[in-house]
């Protein structure tokens, strides 16, 4: 990938370009009233800023065009970039996610299509370029490093595809392509896993992102000395700042689980606003639509009290550069036109927050009729759910001694917006022989069943935090192997959800055990909807208020269900291969022996 | 060009770095007891640095190696880079070059090799890449855009060389290439020339340094949406942060003849520190030793307040960012080891500037017997000196009226330490109908003879500034066409001294009138000489005493004459062709008509 700024297609089009910013000939379009950002000196510039061709060619004054846009003395800033996301955790396909955040100040994102490659493998890779080609929105892709995310010789868990570093080489020179994503793997690299040193030296002259929660010292630097150079898990600025020396930048991430910005953001300065970017991760639409997008962060920073010259710089330029997109992130000539119009929410300065006023991509003004639909849709081969018929006694658990009234189980203890859970142990009552659930003291059944291979592969144990009283929620949104889980009060409501799940083939659904559904379906992996922002949003929020009738309060049920399965992250997990202890990484009985 | 952070051969290298990060394995090298300078968040660090195959894998402690380096509490920061340069200006190859600018911090140097480029074509390119491959000093070339300086259809100088768009393209993809030289005809930007639009367009997706004194509002604008993104050519810090504000980003500059560090530096802060570089351009041997490089440039912005995170910060990693160097320029795992330790002149601050007490590249730490000779040298086919015989009759210039006592003529008006010269008129006298020098009022005679195609084209005229009472100068370095340029008190002295230099096929001469010379053969192009720093150091000191004992005290009377023929700066000058009126871009008649 060379991108350098500088934008025209021939040297016809450089004379033209050239011609425009002379003030020769006509701009296709100004926007006047303006002061604009100078990210290279860190001022606000009076000016106007001339378009031609979706490029800016100058700024200053004394341009002319047939679209004049008059900014009514708000401020430009360049175009937001999302410098680590994972379109799919948003339930939207490529081309409805820019729908939900362009307006809201993103022009470019750094994709890494981790969940899609998790389900369909190099065919999820091969979609996630097919479905961002010719977007509004410009998306870049990094390869996705740890599908699946356990190595599989652990057999801990099924996942859709495996990814080797030839199955990644492939892509490597493909247009838009940036390098490999985030290394989750970090152990594989200081155990010098044989596969991840492949996937590292396949990717040495590409960029690699890092994903290293808690690593330091010597280990750092031997994480860092492999040639990663971002990281998005610090969640202290001391752990930040020590990845900073070792060259690792941080992108500063607001997920909707993992929300790091309010502890990070002191570490903003104007020196560091050279090495630090914004990232959303993992963000679902609700947050999106509530609260914003790299436009939440930004607003954060500004009324941390933050200068805005730092933060805007940080919110384009910065990762403009650390990505080699040498096109974009500055409004100046020969720059891609991506810029935002704001003001202050109140008063002169920018102390209390900003609104957006206008988005501009490629000197295009963002609105909803601005968006094309893409004419071939690019659909998977085959069901997304592929699981063999079931029945109750499928998700039934014996008891050690039929006979006896109760039984010791091992518990995953969830914590309210917290991935990692703790490892309880419950006695629960014993009901011809199978283990029941125990509703009073919040200990309900959870189940993950094999989706990718039909192997009929299943496992069935208990969680508590989710205080159902009845009914049951299931999901094949549930990382990074995406199976289907799900969570109930009671068998017969379990298999209700899993049935409808089934019969849609993905998607999430919340049943009360009286007869009442709803559901999300997601055909795409079942992952993603092809529905609009609106139509996902508004169903996300149904599926809450169905929760929240069946007892769940937590604030994203369907997030904390999503990670139940991913055992990577402490204490205790459950997979389609059964409960998994994280630290030992070894399976475990869900039934005790005592 | 992919460089990125990362440096190591394969997989099994890869792990041997990941080991000796970890300290599973020992360094080459660990340099103790220091502090080193973290570009990322702008602080110095204590800590170790470990190096393993001139790459540094780890900051911190704890590491061993063979070699330990007490550091003796001196700070360490990233190797120089020179972010312009010509290197034939110093009149030592790339070979000498390096052994003179290292032991002073430089370790990465950006060379447009316009000068030879201009003598030799595209064979001096290649010489350029050939004779930089496998030196210590890491080279990379920039490709010289304006071969010769003014277009050959304006017919104003006779060059060895003209590189066509299709000339430069074959350089393009060769390693260590990274676009385009600056970009002086940015006339031919603003007038849409057909060959610079091509220059451009060939070199889109590639670096593309400028050169545009003054440049500023529309035309600035047009020149920086033409894809340029570098000027070195700013006086006045107001002008350079004009082009920045444009993103052509600034490299300061402080050559022997053009100065500007004082009047720049004041842009500097923690802010702009990313989009600032350092440069020399042309700088000869004498300032470089007895100054320094960019050390001199650094030392001076250290006095000057600036804080050091920001000063060694412009002069490495921002110029590594700049030019996509991203293997460089910091001391962080995965970069390549080249730093310096340093120390405060005095106290405990750098506010009195810093010595260089250790240089180290790729690990390696540099002394005198480290730089090994390469055994293969390429040479030029054919003469440097291409002139006909030449006689005293060929220094004479005719009276109008061979009866008359004086003659008027024009005169070039030349300035100390300015390249810039005014337009003077004279009465001289006239002795056997030719026009005669006046000594007594420092009008001399000054002729240049075209020297690469053997065309046999001359000029002869007047130049005020020398003040030579006796003798004659003479040199075949001569910007940017190096055609062979004298000045002489005397004919005869004239004659001696071009016949000498033609004699030695290139060079610089003085003769003193009185049978006695001093000249430095510049066997490489007429440009450089293979011998050492010290010897050509000592050889120009030589020439500069014998220039001021023969009347000349001017602080470079070398440089100065080198300047005398570059018609692109006003206002008046002289080719081969004539004595030329810059502003009119037209040859003048050296004997006036009146």
């Amino acid at each position: 990938m060379h991108l350098d700024k500088g934008q025209y297609k021939s040297k016809d089009d450089l004379q033209d370009h050239v011609k425009v910013a002379q003030g020769n000939k006509k701009a296709d379009c100004v926007i006047k009233n303006t002061k604009f950002l100078d990210v290279f000196a860190g001022r606000f510039v009076q000016g106007d800023i001339a378009i031609y061709k979706g490029v800016i060619v100058g700024t200053g004054h004394g341009y002319t065009a047939d679209l004049e846009v008059d900014a009514d003395g708000s401020f430009a800033v360049p175009g937001f970039i999302d410098a680590h996301v994972h379109i799919e955790s948003s339930n939207m396909t490529p081309y409805q996610y820019q729908r939900a955040v362009m307006p809201l100040g993103t022009t470019t994102i750094v994709w890494d299509p981790h969940e899609i490659a998790n389900v369909k493998g190099i065919e999820g890779i091969q979609w996630a370029l097919i479905s961002t080609d010719n977007l509004l929105m410009d998306s870049f892709i990094m390869l996705p490093s740890c599908v699946p995310s356990t190595s599989p010789c652990l057999g801990l868990e099924t996942s859709g595809a495996e990814l080797s570093s030839h199955d990644l080489a492939m892509f490597r020179e493909r247009e838009r392509v940036l390098g490999l994503g985030e290394m989750m793997n970090f152990p594989g690299v200081l155990f010098h896993d044989e596969e991840v040193l492949n996937k590292l030296t396949t990717f040495q002259k590409f960029k690699c992102d890092g994903h290293c929660p808690g690593l330091k010292d010597k280990d750092l630097n031997a994480y860092a000395a492999s040639g990663i150079s971002t990281d998005h898990e610090s969640t202290t600025a001391d752990e930040a700042r020590e990845k900073l020396s070792k060259g690792i930048y941080s992108l500063i991430r607001e997920g909707s689980c993992a929300k790091d910005a309010d502890k990070l953001l002191p570490l903003l300065n104007s020196y560091t606003s050279a090495v630090l970017a914004l990232c959303s991760d993992d963000r679902d639409i609700v947050d999106i639509l509530h609260e914003g997008h790299i436009n939440y962060v930004i607003d954060k920073a500004l009324k941390a009290g933050h200068k805005p010259e730092d933060v805007f710089r940080i919110a384009s330029f910065t990762p403009a550069k650390m990505y080699g997109l040498n096109d974009r992130g500055a409004i100046a000539p020969g720059y891609i036109a991506d810029l935002c119009l704001i003001k202050p929410k109140s008063g002169n300065g920018f102390q209390c927050g900003m609104d957006i006023v206008d988005v501009f991509k490629c000197g295009q003004r963002i609105c909803d009729n601005v968006f094309v639909e893409p004419k071939s849709k690019y659909s998977f081969a085959g069901k997304n759910i592929n699981i063999p018929e079931i029945h109750l006694i499928d998700l039934q658990l014996d008891a050690k001694n039929p006979q006896a009234k109760t039984q010791m189980v091992n518990v995953i203890g969830m914590k309210p917006d917290q991935l990692l859970t703790d490892r309880l142990v419950a006695e629960l009552p014993v009901l011809s022989g199978e283990v029941a659930v125990d509703i009073a003291n919040d200990i309900l059944k959870v189940a993950v069943f094999e989706r990718h291979k039909g192997t009929g592969n299943k496992a069935i144990g208990f969680v508590s935090g989710f205080e159902l009283k009845q009914g049951a929620i299931a999901s094949s949104v549930n990382h990074d192997c995406h199976n289907v889980i799900a969570v109930g009060a009671s068998d017969e409501a379990l298999l209700e959800a899993i049935r409808l799940l089934i019969d849609m083939d993905g998607g999430i659904v919340v049943v009360d055990g009286d007869g009442d559904s709803v559901s999300l379906p997601l055909p795409i992996g079942g992952l993603m909807s092809n529905a609009t922002p609106d139509e996902i949003y508004a169903k996300r929020i149904e599926l809450k208020q169905m929760a929240k009738k069946i007892g769940c309060n937590l604030n994203d049920p369907f997030l904390q269900l999503a990670f139940l399965a991913l055992p990577v992250i402490p204490s205790v997990k459950i997979t389609d291969i059964g409960l998994v202890d994280v630290e030992k990484l070894k399976v475990i009985d869900v039934v005790r022996g005592e």
